[in-house]
């Protein structure tokens, strides 16, 4: 049984996290290992473009350059990774996919959602998720967890969106509830709480899902 | 007189030397310094995916992705560079622009050309130039010429395109001339000869152009 799944949700809400623990869960659970990956990035191409889009000194980036970044790598990372993983009948598990584009540059940065929307089909070929969990989690905490993480990492310096003001990141996360309602296929998770409450919520509702599959 | 000039052709077929040649005539013709730049690149961010672009290393590149790139790279060179130039009046000279889009990613390609025009008028706000010199030369020529030029170089291995089969530079000449009969603004130079004898052709284009504009 293959499956796309993805997770969603703003800086800081726990993506990372709840992503590995997911996927130690289905390995657990159904004996194979789930394809890891993450956008911007997931293979060296993309991961070339994620270090352009997200490098804090490139402050003056252009909204539609951003919005052709993030559709370039995007395009690369279907066609080298997620498109081969799911046509061997793998768990592909991504952290941050299409909605991340329609809620920071359309929500966040106010860009057309038409264009958005058709630049997405132009990177993926259509290929939609299955399943999206978007970890829903207040934007101050958020964002004040992200920034205190990344002030501790001695990694590449990937804050360009952190320090975004606040008022943005509510924009970003008030696109990504709109977006739960059109598409049945995204879940909103309540991020808070402990890491392990908020794994339980996400296998409950992945074990639905699991079993509604099986169903059909 | 503010006008957008910009070059193109395929590898090796002396565009670099001759934008160099056309602004130190135009600055000791009319006494101000043009703008030169070129694409991709031109600015930090457009370079950084210059770099991501032409690395020979990124051979298994999508080819949507490097559509997208090339989109990406000429928005920000738009808004950061050539706008804000020619809003100032200044003559702009720019080493290849969204021909060159249009002869290698939809001629040599095979990508939809609709496609390409919609992403080109994307990045750009539809501003085109006001002149294309289209330097035609011999792809067998020039693309033993550009190889010999890298191999002596200690820069950044951008030999991607020159790495292509000789059939990809003969559908990209083909499409550049293709594209010159629906515009009136390329006009074709015969880069064969000495580099005086070609910038004495540019430079007798350019000059009926001024007359003309200087005409209306």
């Amino acid at each position: 049984m293959t499956s796309f799944i993805t997770f969603e949700g703003i800086e800081g809400s726990g993506k990372s996290t709840q992503v590995r623990l997911l996927a130690d869960w289905i390995k657990s659970r159904f004996g194979e290992e789930p394809v890891l990956t993450r956008e911007p990035g997931g293979c060296r191409i993309s991961d070339q473009i994620r270090a352009t889009l997200l490098d804090a000194a490139n402050k003056g980036m252009d909204e539609r350059a951003e919005l052709l970044l993030y559709a370039a790598a995007r395009a690369q990372h279907m066609a080298e990774i997620i498109q081969p993983a799911l046509s061997t009948g793998k768990f592909v598990i991504c952290d941050r996919f299409t909605d991340a584009t329609l809620a920071y540059q359309g929500y966040g940065r106010g860009l057309s959602k038409e264009l958005i929307e058709e630049l997405n089909t132009l990177a993926t070929c259509g290929v939609e998720p299955d399943l999206t969990f978007l970890l829903d989690f207040p934007p101050e905490t958020g964002i004040s967890r992200a920034r205190s993480r990344n002030a501790d990492s001695d990694g590449p310096n990937e804050d360009r969106f952190e320090q975004e003001e606040i008022a943005f990141h509510h924009r970003v996360r008030n696109g990504y509830l709109d977006l739960e309602k059109s598409a049945p296929r995204i879940h909103r998770i309540d991020a808070t709480g402990s890491i392990e409450e908020v794994a339980a919520r996400i296998r409950t509702v992945f074990s639905q899902f699991i079993e509604q599959r099986q169903a059909i």
